[in-house]
C-alpha cells in the first residue's frame, strides 16, 4: 500500500463514528485501516461488528494499528480523524506518521475551531472538515450500534471546492452513505453546534435527561432557543450567517424525534471526558475576542467544565 | 402542660436544625417536645444524640409525637417549624393542632417568601421569622452532627419588635445559643439567601462540589457574585436594601472557611427533595412580578427544578 493507492484510508479513532463510517467505506471498496486505542486487542482479533438499523455488518480493517505503533506503510491517501475532541489529545502528533505529501486529512469531529491546529501542523496538506449526522454508540469493545440517520457533510477547510473533497464524497456515496459537499463548511459546522451546544449541555446539567425531557420542560426549552441564539450571534461575528429558520427547524425536529441521549450524556454516564471545549469553550473564547455578550453560555460553561474535571479524576 | 406554661415548646421537624436547637432550648430549661416523621420510633425510644463541636449531649424530648398523631396537649406557647421548605409540605395543616390562641409560631427555615401562608392561616397568632446559622447534619436516625457555628437571628414578621420575640431570644441565650433580634427580619432573610442561592445551587449543578471547589474555580466564583447581585436587586425591589459590603463579606468568608457541603448538596446526595422553590423559585417569581431581569437565575432554576423532579421519582 502506498499513497499511489488512492483508495487507501486510515481511520484514527475506532469509536462509534469512526467504526461505522470506516466500515461503510470498506463496504464501498476502499482499503480501510484503523488506529485503535482501548479496543486494539479486540479489533485486531475479531474486527468490528456494526449492528445497524439498516442491517448488521462486519468490518475487518486492512490493518489494525495501536495508536502508539509506527505504521507499516508510509502514508495514506486519506486520514480520517474520528477521535473525540479533547484537550489532552494532540491530533497533529497522533496522525503525523500517517500523513505524506499527498494525504488529505478529514476531521470528522464535533465542535467549533477544531481545524486550525491541524492546518497549521500540515500546511502542505488539504484539510477537509466533516460533520457526521448519525445516532451511533459503541456498546462494547469492537461493537457499535447504529440506531438512526448516517449522513455526512464535507467541505474543504476553510471554504471552497476541491477535487479531493469530491472524490471523498464519491467514496462515501459508493458505500451507501448520503454525503453532501459544502463550499462553506464552517457555517455548516456552526449550524450543527447550534444543536449540539444546548442539547449536549442541558442533557448533562439537568441531571441526565433525554432531548424529549428537555423539550417537555417549558423553561428548559426556552433556554434551548436562547443558547442557540447566542451561538448564532457568535457565528455571525465570524462571517457565518445562519438563517433563523435553522433555529426553528432544530427545535421542531428535536420536539418530534424519539427521546435521544446526547453523546455528551453518554460520555458523562460512562465516566468519560466530555467535549466541553469543542462544544462550548472554543465558541466562548471566540465570543470574548469580539466582546460579544454570552449570558447563558457564561453560566453553563463553568458548570460543565467543573463536572468534566471531576470525570477526569 | 398548657399554654399557661410559657416555656412549653414544640419543635415540628426533628431534622438537624430542629434537633440541635430543640436540644439546646431543653438544656436551657424549656419544656421541649418534638414532632417526628421518619425518625419517630428511634427518637421515641432513645431521644436524640447531638454530637457537637462544643461537646456532645443527649436531648430527651418531653413528648415525642408522630407527625400524624393528635397532640396530647391543647397548644404550645411556641411552635418552632424546622422542616425543609418543600411544596408538598403544608405547614399550616401540619402545625394546626399545636396552635392555640397564645401560640407564637417561629419559622426556622431557609428561603424567601415562606411566612405569608402561615400568617394568613393563623391571623391571630404572632409569626416570628428565624434564621439559623449553623453547620449541622443528621447522620443517622436520632443522631445529628453539629460541626460549626450555631447562632440564630429572630424577628417579628413582617417587621418590628415584640415581647414574644424578646422572650424567645432570652430562652435561646439561656441555652447558650447566640441570638440576635432583628426589627427587619425580611432583609436579614434576603441577606441569607444571598449566600444560599449561589452556593446551594452551584454545589449541586457543578456535579457535587464543596464551597471551596466553587471558590477555587475563577469562572464559578464570578458566577457566585453575579447570582448574589441578582438576588440583591430583587430584594431591593421589595424594600430590602442590602449593602454591597454584605456581598463582599459573604464571598470573603466563604473563601476562607473550610470546604463545606451545602444543605442542598447533602439533600441531593441523599436522594432527598431539594429546596428549589424556597431558594430560587420564590425569588424568581417575585422578580417576575416586578419585571426584573434575572439572566443567571433563569438558567439555574430550570436545571435545578429538573434535577429535583428526578430526585422525587
Amino acid at each position: 500500500m502506498s499513497t499511489s493507492d488512492m483508495r487507501s484510508i486510515v481511520v484514527v479513532g475506532a469509536g462509534a463514528v469512526g467504526s461505522y463510517f470506516g466500515g461503510r467505506l470498506a463496504q464501498g471498496g476502499a482499503t480501510v485501516s484503523v488506529v485503535c486505542r482501548s479496543d486494539y486487542d479486540t479489533v485486531k482479533q475479531r474486527g468490528i461488528t456494526v449492528k445497524s438499523c439498516d442491517g448488521d455488518f462486519q468490518f475487518t480493517p486492512t490493518c489494525t494499528l495501536a495508536h502508539d505503533e509506527p505504521p507499516n506503510c508510509p502514508a495514506y491517501y486519506y486520514v480520517i480523524v474520528a477521535m473525540k475532541v479533547l484537550p489532552h489529545i494532540d491530533v497533529p502528533a497522533t496522525i503525523r506518521d500517517f500523513v505524506g505529501p499527498h494525504t488529505a486529512i478529514l476531521l470528522l469531529q464535533n465542535g467549533i475551531d477544531i481545524e486550525a491546529s491541524v492546518a497549521r501542523a500540515f500546511p502542505e496538506n488539504e484539510v477537509i472538515s466533516g460533520l457526521a449526522f448519525i445516532c451511533v454508540s459503541r456498546t462494547a469493545p469492537g461493537v457499535v450500534h447504529h440506531q438512526d440517520h448516517g449522513r455526512i457533510v464535507l467541505g474543504r477547510y476553510p471554504a471552497g471546492r476541491s477535487s479531493r473533497v469530491t472524490a471523498l464524497q464519491r467514496s462515501f456515496e459508493a458505500a451507501g452513505v448520503p454525503c453532501r459537499v459544502s463550499t462553506d463548511i464552517l457555517t455548516d459546522r456552526w449550524a450543527k453546534l447550534l444543536w449540539n451546544a444546548p442539547y449536549n449541555t442541558l442533557s448533562v446539567l439537568a441531571g441526565g435527561v433525554t432531548t424529549k425531557e428537555i423539550m417537555d420542560d417549558p423553561a428548559l426549552s426556552v433556554l434551548v432557543r436562547q443558547i442557540m441564539l447566542e451561538i448564532r450571534t457568535i457565528a455571525a461575528a465570524y462571517g457565518c450567517r445562519i438563517d433563523m429558520t435553522v433555529v426553528d427547524k432544530h427545535v421542531e425536529d428535536t420536539r418530534t424525534m424519539r427521546p435521544y441521549k446526547t453523546s455528551m450524556l453518554l460520555d458523562f454516564e460512562a465516566g468519560r471526558p466530555l467535549e466541553v471545549e469543542a462544544i462550548l469553550g472554543n465558541a466562548l473564547r471566540m465570543a470574548a475576542e469580539k466582546a460579544l455578550p454570552t449570558p447563558k453560555l457564561d453560566v453553563l460553561y463553568p458548570l460543565l467544565a467543573t463536572i468534566d474535571r471531576a470525570q477526569r479524576q
